[in-house]
């Protein structure tokens, strides 16, 4: 379909219904219908529910409508089997598929790529074998030590996804284990993690798909030199996570090396040797497994047809119909939880990485507002800081959020007669009334204008299963909505004219001779100054 | 003043200018005319570069007519010497005087509120003699044992700024000192701090000025019982830091209590024991003042007239410029600097809590858009994730970069040539040109339309000084902010509703009779299935 979404008989039908949206601050628009109950969409192990959306059942069939037109689950499905949808038609571009599916599509007989999923489970046999040698201390530190700690040194994709699963799974952690991690190419980021772990005992994992990014480069040797200064051999304490051919492909300087491939995207390789690596030897193999298989039971239910049965299909929708239709230029993505406080960074990325996009895979401008400014924080805590603008600022903003049944440690206290995670709850569902419902009010600085549309997403408890459910459904709303925008959601051309002008500036400090009138050599002098 | 800011010749003045904005991508918009050694503004340690505005000398002019005109500078010396401005003229509200600035105004010979300065010289001396307690170990835990910890359990104001100052100092910590943060009212939150630290070496800080905040109340009562658990007498190991006559002044309960002032609110407390407390304890005495004195010069820097010498002044009107001339919703903060990672999270408080409003303080709807979305992560981390859309996407976002020409460690390693701190601020100033430039190219999806504006914030290290230099101009930042958008922004009337329908579920839930009809029960119970 070459045809502009905005020129779409639905768009235009679309455009219309938002002229009046569902009232949700109207009396008896929440309460009393059914409407809570009614509008619940259940995909693998989590529910969706949406009653307090700006929507009513001629838009929801309208959704519908949408996703067949544009053929949302099928396009979905043939990204899963291998289709070449990394490209842009008639320009250079990087013409790949889009595989981070098949990584985790392990557990079926007939995967959709069995070419990759082989691949994927030759490294995952691989790691395993690692894990092994590790805990029955086949393995040890160049000065005889059991590895107790894992520094993983990668940043962007190689970073921020694996950071924040690990960082939503340590109450899953083995007896003992740890895992830091350095991004930054700020010298302090690397100097304050090295500085707080014992060397002797730390495996450092160095995540690059090209072996060549200068952040990662440049801390790995900043950790190398350390070890160096203690006496103690890199080479027996270095991991390569790399691509197949990668200037990191060097089996005298690392320990092991662990295989990317060119089919997976930064952003969404949580589930390839990326992630598997740190939470592998953090979880141990059988809740990485679990994580893998919660991954693969929502990418599973992506493939579902009806828009009301779909999670990820739905939120993809949602999220135009509040951009696109409402006009709303950001997304909050509040989870009330704080073991996922670095996922909102991550899904910050995915998001804004893959669909803050201005060309369509035609190469021609999109028509429409693309990817929004998705942000976000852990609730209890943004309650107390940024909900202010949230209930009565002049900028409309769509939540997400994200809440669970039970909590993870199980260590919880009845203070004034309800448990802590039963006033998680609370909390999280009064906001979602507050913002949906308002309130009138005689003085006018406590009034509540409401109709500020929210979804909650339930899980029951976040455990690998549920955040394996979780990472891939993001994943594909993502996906989904880059194929309404009809975008390239999988290239990152942005980044490069950055890159050129730093390395530009880089040669000027190497050469010592900064005297030009360059934009950015004007700016350096000004900066020294 | 009570004219509306849009019905002012001023403001008529600048929405004309803004019809054309400054070309940032033309020939020599940017270089070989001065313009980056021009623009620039020095307050106190730090100076701002701004030629990346897309401003000239006719926007800057009509600056400085604005300033005037509302008499911004005037306002804020008023607030400074004790004016109460937290209030709605006509309307119950919070009636308060608005002295943070107190907090840090003792340097001078005659500071601008001579009474609530003389309470912070108290406090500030009581809390010198704990210190020096704890050092000399004159205070000991009840098992004998000097103190190497400190756990803070607080929410909001009284976790996100002393919590990212912390972060940002931590390079200046005294050997073998450490704090940690619980805020959450997710049991996850203070089970895994409490785990992490050893309980008998551990003081724990209780922040809350009304002494009723849920939230801190209830981690109170689980680190508490996490004391006696380990048979520990609580009232040895913990502080208060509360409002004069709460709940919480009880010295049978706390080893010490600190005094917090109705006349600070919480997001603007960092420099009063909210955050005093923690930051001595972790510094020292001499490194907390170089602090506070920090944050003393740039509010003295505030209350200079002159537009383009005043720092403060100057990045609020950049604000104004793009939120409500050039229609930019969002603000990125985007700090060059690891240890700054959590400041963003200060700021999205400080300012969506402040300037998050709808109501003016005459009691009436304002009639321009108000506080923008505020966000943002360290670079150059976020350059491998988000910069996408800031360079590419639909969304324009105007950009604060904060940068250092030295790192904190000073350890560092050329690698290929060049320092990680030579790397870092030249991929700062490399995306500041980027945005701005843009690049034209055949291959459309490599093309970069530029127009895109940043503000660069440089400092020569981040130090205790220049971290009160960097907090105090945002303080001064988003107050001159609500002068010229005429609002309160020194209350938060938004978060109230959310707490009332939490406090009515959370009756629901001990009484265990959820039957009724309530929107939020309703939610409840799907919630719960």
């Amino acid at each position: 379909m070459k045809t502009k979404p905005t020129e779409t008989t639905i768009w235009q039908k679309l455009i219309r219904l938002a002229e009046k949206p569902y009232d949700l601050t109207a009396p008896g628009a929440l309460s009393g219908s059914g409407r809570i109950g009614t509008m619940v969409c259940r995909s693998a192990g989590l529910r969706l529910l949406y009653a307090m959306q700006r929507v009513d059942e001629q838009v929801l069939t309208a959704f519908q409508e949408l996703a067949d037109g544009f053929d949302l689950v099928g396009r979905f499905q043939e990204m899963r089997g291998g289709a070449v949808l990394n490209r842009i038609d008639g320009w250079p571009s990087e013409n790949r598929q889009v595989l981070h599916t098949a990584s985790r599509d392990l557990f079926s007989e007939n995967p959709l790529a069995p070419a990759a999923t082989a691949q994927a489970k030759r490294e995952l046999t691989q790691l395993e074998r690692f894990i092994w040698e590790v805990d029955e201390r086949h393995l040890l530190g160049s000065t005889g030590k059991p590895f107790t700690t894992m520094v993983n040194i990668g940043i962007g994709g190689s970073d921020l996804g694996p950071r924040a699963v690990n960082e939503a799974l340590r109450a899953y952690y083995r007896p003992g284990r740890q895992v830091r991690f350095v991004a930054n190419v700020d010298p302090d980021d690397a100097s304050a993690v090295l500085a707080s772990v014992d060397l002797s005992e730390t495996l450092v994992t160095i995540v690059s798909k090209s072996g060549t990014t200068l952040e990662t480069l440049t801390n790995e040797e900043l950790a190398r030199s350390a070890y160096r200064s203690g006496g103690l051999d890199p080479a027996r304490h270095f991991l390569a996570v790399t691509g197949v051919g990668s200037p990191m492909e060097d089996p005298q300087r690392y320990l092991r090396s662990f295989a990317m491939f060119d089919y997976i995207g930064g952003r969404y390789s949580t589930t390839s040797m990326v992630g598997c690596v740190t939470l592998g030897f953090a979880l141990g193999m059988e809740h990485l497994y679990a994580f893998l298989r919660g991954a693969a039971e929502m990418d599973e239910a992506a493939g579902h047809p009806a828009v009301r049965d779909n999670l990820p299909l739905l939120l993809a929708l949602f999220g135009i119909w509040n951009r696109n239709f409402l006009g709303y230029p950001t997304l909050a993505i509040l989870p009330y939880s704080q073991a996922l406080h670095r996922f909102p960074a991550h899904l910050q990325q995915c998001d804004m990485e893959s669909n803050g996009k201005s060309i369509t895979r035609f190469g021609e401008p999109v028509s429409a507002a693309t990817g929004p400014i998705v942000w976000g924080e852990p609730g209890t805590n943004g309650q107390h800081a940024f909900y202010q603008l949230l209930h009565q600022g002049t900028e409309i903003v769509p939540v997400e959020f994200i809440g669970f049944r039970e909590n993870q440690y199980g260590q919880d206290l009845p203070v004034d007669g309800t448990s802590s995670q039963q006033k998680l709850i609370a909390n999280l569902l009064a906001q979602a009334v507050a913002l949906a419902s308002g309130r009138d009010h005689d003085n006018p600085n406590r009034r509540f204008a409401g109709n500020r549309p929210s979804s909650i997403i339930v899980g029951n408890r976040l455990d690998p299963r549920t955040m394996g459910n979780l990472l891939a459904l993001y994943e594909a709303k993502i996906v989904m909505q880059g194929f309404v925008w009809q975008i390239n959601s999988f290239d990152q051309e942005g980044v490069q004219l950055g890159k050129q002008l730093a390395t530009e500036l880089l040669d000027l400090l190497k050469s010592g001779t900064n005297n030009g009138s360059t934009i950015g050599g004007e700016l350096l002098r000004e900066f020294e100054k």
